[in-house]
């Protein structure tokens, strides 16, 4: 790794400040920094003492005070969960989800060569999956030195996709109170580094309601992972109200991560890799949200809060087409007492998750109003560097770059300042 | 109408100068723009001479000489056609394009009050339905008074959605050869006004072929419209490849415009009315698109040129993810040979319609370039006056007003200047 120097890293950084970022030059740059980044993370990986130059973004800033960020959409698992997404995966079927998840719970638990370590930093994203499932499974070793290494202050944690919502009822119950009481474990050890979204079995809303009572008023977590559709069916139906119910009760937000389109809408995503986060993953939670909208499931629960990734899921972006076509009384059928703009104003905030756009961010805070976009990296799926680095480094007023790197988050999340 | 006076119209157009039109305020100055050009236009709907103020948008502009627009997703229908559909929606069935065709095509097919008339301006948009069939099957009068009322120089026509795809095959290539005999008949009168996309069967890509050529070579048409999927597959499929290598031979444009999605995908979008224009439509086409890129018939057909509507039916705003996801060679399955945003530079170009957001509009040309960027109206799906009052007022140099108003048009569809 001795090749990366010290002077290459700078003038990186300078194009970056340049805003050759969001131009022709943005994957290369992208590309150059991630490896960068990898090679100044590596020694923690292994063990080492954290090298001189680890906070390389703060160097974006140049002399401005270093920024607390809290990265909001932090994937982990446990092992018991990961067997029985094995166990899902060697049954096979035609959920859209297996794709992937087959290549990610195949792969070994745990490095064994710096040449796999290396593979993950590579633009083919098969070999990165190889690597991902570590990652996953580590708390506090791994994720910690990454953290360190780039300046994260904190991980929102939650249990990654597709949660438990895969898995047969009785065991997604028993696996989201042991996931949940592991979640809250790490919190307790590293206060300071560590919150947590609480996951739930939506395929049982009576437990899932319970389970949520437990994760907020006794294990103390900040809110709630739910991965789009449970068994096929979405949020707005009634049978998941209790859910919605409790985390307006509860004053948690619900953050609605995606996952792969569900059966009935499944068939053109299954040609060409398409199914997954390049394009799927959107679509599947993109059209959840606009359920939720005109369903007026956020008439009933008025003070739900709801959290998507990914710039929104480019809602901000068709935001003026669906105000102007889906006014309230627009079309029998439509439920929707207030026009989508107005839900995103009340009901619904954004993370910058894998959407490292500066004119994407600047559009959404333009749309929606810079106090309800917060900060992800989407670790261990996007690599760390770029997303700090963008944070640090997008055109942004000091007063906005605050706001969505940490202060949205402690008052959306209720997380200790 | 004479309640509508010349100063709130200047009143209403001094706002949209001051930029209103995207803050807070846009969709009841939308409402109130479109009630006042509609009570300027409805003296031609009915046969009376213009009046005075006809060119209302020309205001909005202040001293700058007049612009010249092309609005290029214009849509007219033929009786044939109108029958057939009918014939398709008494059948019934699962396709999703069922609910709002029924709606249309059960209308009467002329203007019989001014009740009606007035329906179409409501924000209630199943009224609305009920005066679009009329508006679909007038070439040049109706269509003619609008667009002078509202200083529109040209509309580039094509066949409604989902033209003859939804037709049986043999039903489907007599109907397209007719629709595109009627629609150069137009274009022959009105050479001024006009300009046109030839419609095809793709159901039957042999003869598709042979009607693309006779409606470039002899009918001297503009380039093709295509309705998203056909019989539920899609373009990349190599059986509609000799489809893709005609419009490529043939140098003629190929419209991709939305229908509401395939069967494949359909079932989250039958419940509230999202299967359309508010949502479903950006979906189907999206996606489309999506599989043309992975699939590498891009590369197959280097040459030919797309066109989709709705402002790139936000895949502009999801270009850094696809690109930061979908490099060539990321995934086994993908066929890209290169980043999807090097497709949008060589083979793709986008259209405003129905999408009047000066964000977005900024957002896109910041991200493809302005040169691919042209506006429409979507008549009669969408009204005319917001449409004109956008590419008049939207905040632009006058070198992108014009390009996008009918320099790009006039190249990427031979246009006459």
């Amino acid at each position: 790794m001795a090749k990366f120097q010290k002077n290459e890293i700078q003038r990186l950084v300078n194009n970056v400040n340049k805003n050759e970022f969001s131009t022709m030059n943005r994957r290369t740059a992208l590309e150059k920094i991630t490896l960068l980044a990898a090679a100044s993370a590596l020694p923690n990986f292994i063990g080492a003492k954290a090298i001189e130059n680890k906070h390389l973004p703060i160097a974006v800033a140049g002399n401005r005070a270093p920024l607390r960020k809290i990265a909001t959409e932090e994937a982990f698992n446990i092992p018991e969960i990961a067997d029985a997404i094995m166990d899902v995966v060697r049954r096979g079927g035609k959920n859209l989800d297996l794709m992937l998840l087959k290549q990610i719970y195949s792969a070994p638990r745990s490095f064994t060569s710096d040449a796999q370590l290396q593979n993950n930093q590579e633009s083919n994203r098969d070999k990165a999956n190889l690597v991902t499932l570590p990652k996953l499974l580590d708390i506090d070793k791994i994720r910690l030195a990454d953290m360190d290494a780039n300046g994260v202050d904190m991980h929102l944690l939650s249990l990654t996709m597709p949660g438990v919502q895969i898995l047969k009822r009785e065991t997604a119950i028993k696996l989201a109170e042991l996931c949940n009481d592991r979640l809250s474990q790490a919190v307790r050890l590293h206060p300071t580094r560590f919150a947590g979204l609480g996951c739930f079995a939506p395929q049982d809303p009576k437990s899932a309601v319970q389970e949520m009572d437990r994760a907020i008023n006794h294990l103390k977590l900040n809110g709630f992972i739910v991965n789009s559709h449970t068994e096929n069916q979405y949020l707005d139906n009634p049978k998941f109200w209790p859910i919605l119910e409790a985390a307006e009760a509860l004053g948690a937000p619900l953050y609605i991560h995606p996952r792969a389109p569900s059966n009935g809408m499944a068939a053109p995503f299954r040609d060409y890799r398409i199914e997954g986060s390049i394009w799927g993953y959107g679509i599947e939670t993109g059209t959840h949200i606009v359920r939720l909208i005109f369903s007026g499931v956020l008439d009933r629960f008025p003070k739900l809060q709801i959290v998507i990734g990914h710039m929104g899921e480019a809602l901000p972006f068709w935001l003026s087409r669906l105000d102007f076509m889906g006014a309230p009384g627009a079309r029998a059928g439509r439920k929707n007492q207030l026009k989508p703009s107005e839900y995103f104003q009340r009901n619904i905030a954004i993370t910058t998750s894998g959407v490292e756009d500066p004119l994407a961010l600047r559009f959404c805070i333009d749309k929606i109003g810079v106090d309800r976009i917060m900060w992800a990296i989407d670790y261990p799926y996007q690599p760390t560097a770029p997303a700090v680095a963008f944070i640090e480094s997008a055109p942004l007023t000091e007063a906005e770059r605050e706001k969505i790197a940490y202060i949205n988050a402690e008052r959306i999340f209720k997380i200790k300042k």
